[in-house]
């Protein structure tokens, strides 16, 4: 296992008895990744049993109360709890504004720092072996869709290769596979000579709140686990491009067109008590699909 | 029942896997009454089944996150949900810039009105057949305790009384019992003349966050409920001094001094998993006491 994915809000809008506001926590060595922090995703996060890591970052897609009203809570919660660490806040350009507004309407002070950083398209983040892509995509407010991608794994080692160069097995093989060069015998061996192409790490992406849009496409290709959001199932299209949100057949064409390997759909409209009808729909165009309930959680890891 | 409590959040800073941030509700002839709004208050009025009701007013005690940050999704929701009926809220000054605040920030737009009642001590709303009665105690911020207090009640009626004076059992009397005057041979007999002295409403006082405090053993006078902060067991009692909240035993001698006839406990640091030195604490004081718990509801009736 490398990567876990948390779903502890799924619902759209209005949170249900079952469903808590968007928020989903990726756990990668150590570090937890917020996409969204929906009102409640404090309480969540508790009955998760995700921990309130040091090493935490927090992506908001966009400024809708739904994505982000539970972010001033969080934030109240960790320094009663005693955090130091510096908190990285990223989203969209108001971001800052709204914190702040929280912090002088509650006369809050934090005992740790809050870093805003107000993002737009690109790479926003690098962080430890991996870089979050952010694209915007098409809502009704400037709204923001990421992308976790890993960096490339070093390619399989291959023991005969190193074998027929005269790398005796031991600790040159273990520094070879380290992605260090070596010496034998007066020669350079790298570690390229010993190993097969680079190997892709995991790619996570999650929508936000969008229409179906290209922009989507070109941010899931090839993504291991495209997370979309489909609030409405296909009978309300109409209603899905007035407010700008995507069916669950939508999303499906995305994971499509993107190439996915699984799509798992996510803000589900409180309307739907039973999400079936969204799940029969998209698995038609695609079938390695889920529908997220609250609590569910997937380990992702590598293939090869 | 006449009078319905609700206590849907019993936690005291930091939401736990059973208790949510403060808010309860009074439920009374259809109207819905919340004291405090934290966190997650919507969705813990959804799991009660209180419903949201187009007759609701919202008393906050004081401006910290936990009693208030659940009012921003709480507004919106209930916009969502085609809510059209204005809104009444009530609390400390700064509470109208925090709604305002949270408007700017987050750009939302209500179909329906949010009357903001900044309020100090006194009388602040009269309602149907009751009253709130707001007074200061004694917290790091402005705080307010509320409490619910219901017009008398007439007299009960007194058949033997109306008999001798003649008034015929059948409509006179069902207008005597609705407190009006009758006219029986020439003469004028006032409800007054055929019933008991007026009998007491219910009286339900909430304490919000707070020291021990005068004010509040005066506001609490004579209650038929009284729910009052107890953060900390007795052990804290310099904790409770200098953060400005009650122990268990300065609650139950609130109590006890304001010669209330049932006591409650509530904003229950989340550190006591296991509440119930607390509770020994309060009832060698006060012996008619609850710890609230998440989702715990009281029936109030008359007992005359």
């Amino acid at each position: 296992m490398v990567l876990e994915v948390w779903f502890l809000g799924t619902s759209a809008s209005i949170p249900t008895l079952n469903r808590g506001l968007p928020c989903i926590a990726l756990k990668r060595r150590g570090e937890l990744i917020l996409f969204d922090c929906g009102e409640g995703a404090q309480r969540q996060m508790m009955k998760a049993g995700v921990g309130f890591s040091k090493k935490m970052k927090v992506f908001i897609t966009h400024l809708h109360g739904d994505h982000v009203l539970g972010l001033a809570g969080l934030l109240q919660s960790m320094g009663l709890m005693g955090r130091e660490e510096e908190l990285q806040v990223y989203g969209p350009e108001g971001l800052g504004r709204l914190i702040e507004a929280f912090e002088e309407a509650l006369g809050f002070k934090l005992p740790y720092e809050v870093v805003v950083n107000e993002v737009g398209e690109g790479v926003i983040h690098r962080g430890d072996g991996y870089f979050i892509q952010a694209a915007y995509v098409e809502h009704s407010v400037p709204t923001l869709a990421y992308a976790l991608i890993e960096d490339n794994r070093p390619g399989r080692f291959k023991p005969e290769k190193a074998e027929k160069l005269g790398v005796p097995r031991g600790p040159l093989w273990k520094a070879l596979q380290r992605g260090e060069s070596v010496e034998v015998k007066g020669r350079i061996v790298k570690p390229e000579e010993v190993t097969g192409p680079p190997r892709k790490g995991l790619k996570v992406v999650y929508s936000g709140d969008t229409s179906f849009c290209e922009a989507m496409v070109k941010l899931s290709e090839d993504a291991d686990l495209l997370i979309h959001e489909a609030t409405f199932d296909d009978s309300l299209i109409q209603k899905a491009l007035e407010e700008k949100h995507s069916t669950a057949s939508q999303a499906a064409e995305v994971a499509k067109l993107a190439q996915v390997k699984r799509l798992v759909l996510t803000h589900i409209s409180p309307r739907y008590q039973d999400p079936s009808p969204l799940l029969d729909q998209a698995s038609k165009i695609f079938p390695t699909v889920l529908i997220a309930e609250d609590f569910l959680k997937l380990r992702l890891s590598y293939e090869d």
